[in-house]
């Protein structure tokens, strides 16, 4: 929990929180740690504007409904659940739209509201996502950021088109199985850390590119006989990456944003973007609920998404957790609570 | 004629070109003054990048076939035609993919070959566009930015749609009726010259903003209750307009980009790209041959863009019509060559 | 009010019924007749499988709201508004894909619970929508056939697209001046009643065909240069209308299916749909809440349906309302309940 | 060759055809056999109506260019190829709006002029598609239909969606495969044919149902939740796939035609079109170039439709090719001419 504004977190005790009408309340089992998350330990401007402690934080996770208000249809106690972190207000033009993830009006577990690095999350029912018996906790605990890659992926046709994934942190490389599930012709990664490398060429890339080590763009045009990427997904969130993006990107291609740039970006748009006749797509949340199903969909169909996942560790050893995440070299860190 | 490397052109005379094959001689009836032709007249760094001198520039134009080669076929001499400029190799994988707009060996007349500002023009059968009676020889000369105008603004949907033009040059000032036609539910326009302004109102713009005189983006807001346009048409090719455009546009929504910017422009892209959503696409030529069809209806159906001509003159006045297009006061320059 | 099994309605004495928890009390202000009331009316074998008597039957209308559950928002007491006759379940795989308007659970006012000829209705708020002031009441009155034609004709691209309209009924004619706004290059209308033919050219269609009176496809590929309507909106429900459609539309083209045939219709689907590449697709009910967004747009932007009402009855009078409509003559006939 | 007017064909010797000057000779090395050869065979109602003897017949073909007109490019003597059976005109409406495959003036190798089933065939070199060293010359032969097969189910979106599959002739095998590697989430296939659903359960099939032995619209709404299949491949051509088709789709899905119905096919349009919002597609030939890029990917991807084949004999053994596939047991016929 955030107890008061200033960098870190506290272990505290807090009382079990009572569940609304349409809200359930939820025994967590296992939350993913986020760089959201961290930007919240660390206390950053955007922590700062946006977060108002005490907070409990966190907001991946999968866990069991163990009370559900009198209103609440379509979940059950007992059911394991994984949590969509956004809650849209149904009432807005874009919630009226079909376009609920973009809701005006969204508040997010964990940031706006108590999150679940917690025994127990309250949350609308509407938020549950009943997880099939044959998806695991810890993949149950990471299916929000995995939403943000299968909506990233598939926001445009992947089949027999050739793919670059600039960015392999967790989500770009949860991409590279969905990308080759999803029928594409050539899956190519690149990132600056050898081990994310490493560990894309493990998910099944067709090829990893250090982009420390030479031109990215260059040598997509190489494996692509000289066309560029039909696809590219940009998920560093670096100038770097989206300059990568934008070169390597054949003509009429398209990019599909979902990285967070922390600063503006310069871009050439007149050879970049518009002599290419280029789509730019900026990706954010997850469809509600047409990704939940295609992510279910995934896993039953035999998406592996394991080996993103490095390191699992007790929630009171959330210290610990932050500082693998900071170090740069871990995939995905869990925070396990169950027995 | 661009006679030698340097600025300016001169007026000289030249043989009559002969038509290949598959050419059409086409005698020409009028042209329209187009800023890149401005670029090769300045002898600016793309000109002198791409142009090689001696060179007939000019590649928006009307004019009657002459004279056809053996293995024309659809065209007939004595056809009215307006000239495609953009002439696609047909075999690269984008024009096999029916996107010959981006072909990648792409040839533009009067810039990498012989044009029209001149008594005779020789250009492939294929580019040769028949006009309707009905359409004016001085509305034939610009088709080619025309169906800049109507590529940009039928790329996405229009019908009950809000709309903001960003720049009324000639190009952006034509897509005011188109998007009317097409049933927008607003049609808002931007620019910085008042006089530009004034010809924006009169082609039925239902607002017109004097983006030197107060903030595009937050005006664009109050008059959509808050939501932002539904669709933006960056015509200005200034880095302003593109920050207005990405400002305006609703969460959701989608900006045509077609003005060619100078320079790199610096975007944010998490907060005006990825959290709202937003669509960006780059246009570039007219769609070969649904542009062309999709001009030829309108103008049937009543499209009226002789506003947007302010000035005629003819050819041997060709100084002081690149003269005007300067002052920055003009609409679009026709040069006649009509007895 | 049907009270029992057997043709008729009576009108009857009821309580004023009282709205739940999210649920609108209305004053009913006007209702339009539909032909599923004439099913009910005449209590055909669909009647006898779907409804329920005793039942107040109507599901055009619209009123004010004069009392309001605890938990509505959106609406308040005093707001005029129009309702969606079609209640979604929120919960089922259709509704959380954005396609509420095909929920596996659909109930509709007016056949599944009580309707609104009456002096008042109680509905979910959700499906109340706000009127503009601008709108008179009696096509408040008729916003869910107007929603057919809306969601009909949006459903694919209409600017500089050549439509054909087989059927002039209410929302056949209500898609005349639909299309007309939408950019669509033609608009032809065929029906076999003159006096709907009449309505027809007097709400704007290019071309009116008597189906009595020759081949329809003929004359549309006659009025397209041979190529056949690019859009066909069937809105008949006659086997010889969907004839019409396959045979009237061009290679490549879309026909969307609104009118309801009462049988199978035998298609020739190798030269009439495979061979031609055409695409066909049924049209039911509104989009929730886009089609309305674009209703609201398209009346403010000066769509006039007024002379597709034809009559205009107190609700007392309903007997010789029924009548009217049996005849084939009427255009819309509204029940009004102003005082 | 078919000589002259009646059933049958006959192998005789003809000259060595010469190409134009934008065409190639090609010396063919294997031909598959279609429905339509069988057709023709038979001299059905409408062969007669179509094909004019003397006609090579055979369109289904690859082989080796062994010279070339002087205006040919992207084809050189010694490229191995497959042959486009359907010569595009390049200049009708159809055409010019990327849409060759419906050409107005379409024209068939081997129905409108000399086919492959011969030494040696001429053909525009546009049709010639050169083949990756790694596709074996039978595959080649087959390009035309397994483009059937890209074509119908590349129409829509596949990744996470059922899928029915209605007819196990040989497009509809190759169609299994190809849904499996763009992400089906389940693929069913019907047929009467045991040999035909055995071979259908070893290309990948989920599912095979006897349609002679049970209803395949209730399994298939077994298979899915009671959902019905989000997609539908129909290649059976017979109303009996068609009306399972259309039962089987869920509300709101899609359906694919491209089995050619004899005759004309009665459809509940109400309840199992409009009720349901179903979208239907019919498909034709292979869109000019996508669908051949998109095979050769496939192909290059691992897509092996090798079991598809289950017949291969040399050409002079013509009938008894023609008697195994009237048999009903052969999956797909190849003749061979190589050394």
């Amino acid at each position: 929990m955030k107890t008061a504004p200033g960098p870190g977190f506290s272990l505290v005790e807090v009382p079990v929180p009572a569940p609304g009408r349409s809200d359930v309340l939820v025994r967590v089992l296992a939350g993913g740690i986020c760089g959201t998350d961290l930007h919240i330990y660390r206390w950053d401007p955007w922590a700062r504007s946006r977060v108002r402690p005490p907070r409990v934080i966190g907001h991946e996770f999968c866990g069991t409904v163990v009370a559900a208000g009198e209103a609440v249809i379509g979940v059950s106690v007992g059911d394991r659940i994984a949590g969509e972190s956004h809650i849209a207000c149904g009432w807005c033009p874009r919630c009226r739209h079909g376009q609920a993830h973009i809701c005006e009006r969204l508040e997010i577990i964990g940031v706006d509201r108590d999150g679940a690095f917690a025994e127990y999350v309250v949350m609308p029912a509407t938020n549950a996502w009943r997880l099939d018996p044959g998806i695991p906790s810890e993949v149950g605990a990471v299916m929000d950021p995995l939403g943000n890659a299968v909506h990233t992926a598939l926001a445009t046709e992947l089949v027999t088109r050739t793919v670059l994934i600039t960015g392999c942190g967790p989500i770009g490389l949860m991409a590279i199985p969905i990308c080759r599930m999803a029928g594409a012709a050539l899956v190519v990664a690149s990132d600056v850390h050898p081990g994310r490398l490493a560990l894309a060429a493990g998910l099944g890339a067709d090829a990893v590119l250090d982009a420390a080590a030479g031109d990215v763009a260059e040598r997509v045009h190489d494996l692509t006989a000289g066309q560029g990427a039909d696809v590219v997904l940009e998920m560093s969130g670096h100038a770097a990456g989206v300059h990568d993006a934008l070169r390597a990107v054949r003509s009429g291609g398209w990019v599909g944003l979902l990285g967070l740039p922390g600063e503006p970006v310069a871009l050439d748009l007149a050879n970049d973007v518009i002599f290419k006749a280029v789509r730019l797509e900026g990706i954010f949340g997850r469809r509600l609920w047409q990704t939940w199903e295609q992510m279910t969909v995934l896993l039953r169909r035999g998406l592996d998404i394991s080996p993103v996942i490095t390191h699992r560790l007790p929630l009171d050893r959330f210290e610990e957790a932050f500082a693998r995440l900071e170090s740069g070299e871990a995939g995905k860190v869990i925070l396990t609570l169950e027995d």
